[in-house]
């Protein structure tokens, strides 16, 4: 039995002739931070850690199965999890509904976090189909099925988990109608994340926003983002963390979450380039140019909340270049 | 008489020691484009035509003498004058007030066009006295002293001009305070611009803007200039095109400047990649990969603006990418 591991973007399916007598196909999904900073609504990135597993097979009779090898009690009825429903977009666009497929999900990543939890279940779950049925969609229309599972989670078809999630790296959501998304180098950078075990419900996050701000505001935040994207494009670390600040969205957001003001300071004290709110909380991450830095934030952020007597996680890790990882057998 | 041309970017003062007995130093201040579409207040770049000249000399008596040596009845008065009033604040800083200086100008740039006339001046004269006083001002303490010249010609102290500018190419703005410039590469662009015969008051052009957006409108605005910076930074023509689009300024200011809309439809049909308002007007630019298609541009709006009876200049050039040329005698 021959095995292939390699990253989504360069697949180039099987087809029959060659061997694509495909059986199962894993996948490993990467945690994404998106809302990055500045980037509100339209950058996000992936990191090595943590990632979901899920593995894709035929089945004889028709008909989606999934079963949760997790913990997490998400429904196993596909039209009501984020990876039945983004498969089902995709079988119905392929006219391959009566497919027999039993989808088998560990998720590391736990929902809620704000790390992207419900696109690695809905892109991991597209991309395996992609591999597994031989198909030959791209990258972007991947995207366009997977942000139907985002829909049944949060209510928005939003696209800045999903895009980094599949295309690895950092990526633009340049606009979202039409789709257009560019991918960004991945700047050699470490990420620190501390998940504080509080719930922040996307929807609470969403309707605490100002829909009407100042032009004077918006002119700062879109000088950032072009200074933080100047900085990622030439590997200037000191420019990306001068345009690390957000005047809109963070000074808001941040109110739900206990301690966020204390894990920023101290985690630039500790020489962080910067950071904020992952997604929409309540996860907080840090960008380094060191590990040893990047370790030095993560012991900061658990002081901060033994300190506050809140469980917490935390994860040091590093932009991850190549998306979604694929194992076929 | 040695003779040295060269841009300001890469100017190193010269030392008595090395020949530096300056008597004229002869500055080429380019025209700019600020306000660059979706990058208002933050994007501008340097165009290689059209340009002023500006000559700056030692006298026997103190204080500063400008001659203009063009017919736009501009104020010989320095602390009227916007390069008078740029030159001052540098003497100032350098404790030079007293110096005999003379200033020619011989402005090629009309007044009030929209490309960068005020900075052109402004920029020029502090180049200039930095290179024949052998100070060692960096750029960005240069566009400072030159913020002054347009906060006397129009009552705010912006760099979006004065940067492209001194530095050459493309800038982006950052931040106004603290100052932060970060350069762009100057991709192989060719631009149209056309000056139709009308007065746009600064003033009225900021007044017309809405002080207060809408979120979604303003996240439109920041995902298309990240994607501009991301397309001038790969080279990538098409995603500069996609990303020229201003949902916030453009809308509002446009009905300022009569046949802008004719202007931006058919030069985009002429094969443009996009385009805007330069500065607040009334010129308009257009970007093109091919000279070709920017003379066709050219061609357009020549026979817009003659069968609307209104006089107007027309320029087929390129961006700039070395800021102010330099000669010392």
């Amino acid at each position: 039995m021959s095995l292939f591991i390699f990253s989504a973007k360069i697949f180039s399916p099987l087809s029959p002739e060659n061997g694509g007598d495909i059986k199962t196909v894993t996948v490993r999904t990467p945690a994404t931070v998106a809302n990055m900073v500045c980037g509100f609504d339209v950058l996000g990135f992936a990191v090595e850690a943590p990632y979901d597993t899920m593995e894709l097979s035929r089945k004889d009779q028709p008909g989606l199965t999934i079963i949760h090898e997790d913990s997490y009690g998400l429904s196993c009825d596909p039209t009501g999890n984020v990876a039945g429903v983004a498969l089902l977009s995709l079988l119905e666009d392929a006219g391959l509904k009566e497919t027999g497929l039993e989808l088998r999900i560990n998720k590391q990543i736990k929902p809620g976090s704000g790390v992207g939890s419900s696109a690695a279940s809905a892109a991991g779950a597209v991309v395996a189909a992609n591999i597994l049925l031989q198909q030959s969609y791209q990258n972007d229309e991947l995207v366009r099925f997977a942000m139907n599972g985002e829909k049944l989670a949060s209510g928005v078809k939003h696209a800045d988990n999903i895009a980094p999630c599949i295309y690895g790296g950092i990526t633009l959501i340049r606009s979202i109608f039409p789709l257009d998304i560019v991918s960004l180098p991945a700047p050699d950078l470490y990420v620190t994340i501390v998940h504080p075990q509080i719930e922040v419900r996307t929807s609470d996050a969403r309707s605490i926003l100002k829909q009407h701000i100042l032009l004077k505001d918006a002119i700062r935040q879109w000088g950032n983002i072009a200074g933080l994207v100047a900085g990622l494009m030439k590997g200037d670390h000191t420019l990306i963390g001068r345009s690390l600040e957000d005047v809109l969205i963070e000074p808001v957001r941040s109110i739900l979450i206990p301690g966020f003001d204390t894990v920023k300071k101290k985690s630039i004290e500790a020489g962080a380039l910067g950071g904020g709110i992952s997604g929409s909380g309540p996860s907080i991450f840090m960008l380094s140019s060191e590990h040893l830095t990047a370790q030095r934030v993560e012991q900061e952020m658990r002081v901060i909340y033994t300190a506050m007597g809140l469980d917490h996680h935390t994860y040091v890790t590093r932009i991850c270049s190549k998306g979604i990882r694929v194992t076929i057998q």
